[in-house]
């Protein structure tokens, strides 16, 4: 691998992207992190996401901005709809229509400026048992996709997209992180984060959280309301 | 096909997208016009969408906006490339990186919200002599994509990304347009138009849309600076 391989990597600010950034790092690619701001409640992800990627060693950090509320469809960007604090079958209602279709185009066009063709994403097998854009069969498709929709993948090398830790639960995804010395503190999971990033400790993405660190075997740093 | 089958129809103000909603209509779809403000230099485009989409009956009209700028890369973004008034070869520098992916994202996170199936978009054969993410070979990877990518394209059936207009040059669509009664006088494809939305009638896709009207042995309705 040349010295200089850079990744885009998509950093949310909770703590799947936190050690996938990580493990990009690792692995010697030069980060660019990218956030977006599509209207999600937990607008405070964001500022951990700034944290996280300092934190971590990417080289910059650039966050965009587009308004998701406009589309509506889910709990996460339609305040209308309640996030759930129970176990629900099937597609959760805070699953965003087409979220990671929209991440990865952004992430790819970006990376396509910066000469990049690796983007890192944080999809893991936590997710994929609810949503169906955090699937391997997904992140398959996407990768054909961004080599016939770009000038680099179509004239030169192709992309690749990473999704280090799809196979693994959030236990897994916790014990990386601490090998890896993210802080996990400095990490915001929950969809209904209070302003100072404080969790409610409730919501789906709450218990998986809480779940991991069990089954990892170490104490939950996280912050709760 | 139901009485009530629903489209997203990618709708930027040019011909060509205003000849596909018509063609989206004529086929029978009730259409959901989508436009996407992405920093574009030729943001008169966005009050041609709104005329067009209302001329040719969607039952709405909706602008999402992302800033592009950010990630430069683009004569059509960046203000420091100029948008070239002699034909070049290869990839043009008015490629937009990853552009139609994007695009063709939010219309599928749409059309999911609004249960709708189908999406429209109006690449054809004149653009992608030039940009990767208007052949054929695109189309049917984002397709593929939707079908995995989302709750719908999981679950139910699956999405359909229709390009009518992809077989055909600035003429035969031309004349697809006025078969259709489009009035093209409204529509704007200059990559430079004025702030009235008259034309530069040296870009690329002024000389274009130029070429076509003499294919089609027509006068060109354009209003020029």
């Amino acid at each position: 691998m040349s010295d200089l391989r850079r990744s885009v990597v998509l950093v949310s600010g909770g703590l799947d992207s936190a050690t996938t950034l990580a493990l990009a790092r690792e692995a010697g690619f030069v980060c660019h992190a990218l956030s977006v701001d599509y209207g999600q409640r937990h607008a405070v992800e964001l500022e951990a996401a700034a944290r996280v990627a300092a934190a971590l060693g990417a080289v910059e950090h650039r966050v965009l901005s587009i308004d998701l509320r406009a589309l509506g469809g889910s709990a996460l960007t339609d305040t209308r709809i309640e996030v759930p604090t129970t176990p629900t079958a099937g597609i959760p209602v805070t699953y965003v229509p087409a979220r990671n279709t929209l991440l990865l185009a952004l992430a790819l066009g970006w990376a396509e400026v910066l000469g990049a063709r690796d983007i890192h994403l944080g999809v893991n097998a936590v997710d994929y048992s609810g949503y169906p854009d955090c699937r391997p069969a997904f992140i398959e498709a996407f990768e054909r996709l961004a080599n016939v929709a770009t000038r680099a993948g179509v004239e030169g090398e192709g992309f690749r997209i990473h999704a280090p830790l799809l196979p693994l639960g959030k236990g897994a995804i916790i014990r990386e992180a601490l090998r890896l010395g993210v802080d996990l503190a400095a990490t915001v999971s929950c969809y209904a984060a209070d302003s100072e990033g404080r969790a409610c400790g409730r919501c789906e993405s709450c218990r998986l959280r809480r779940a991991g660190f069990d089954a990892a075997g170490v104490a939950d740093p996280t912050r709760y309301v």
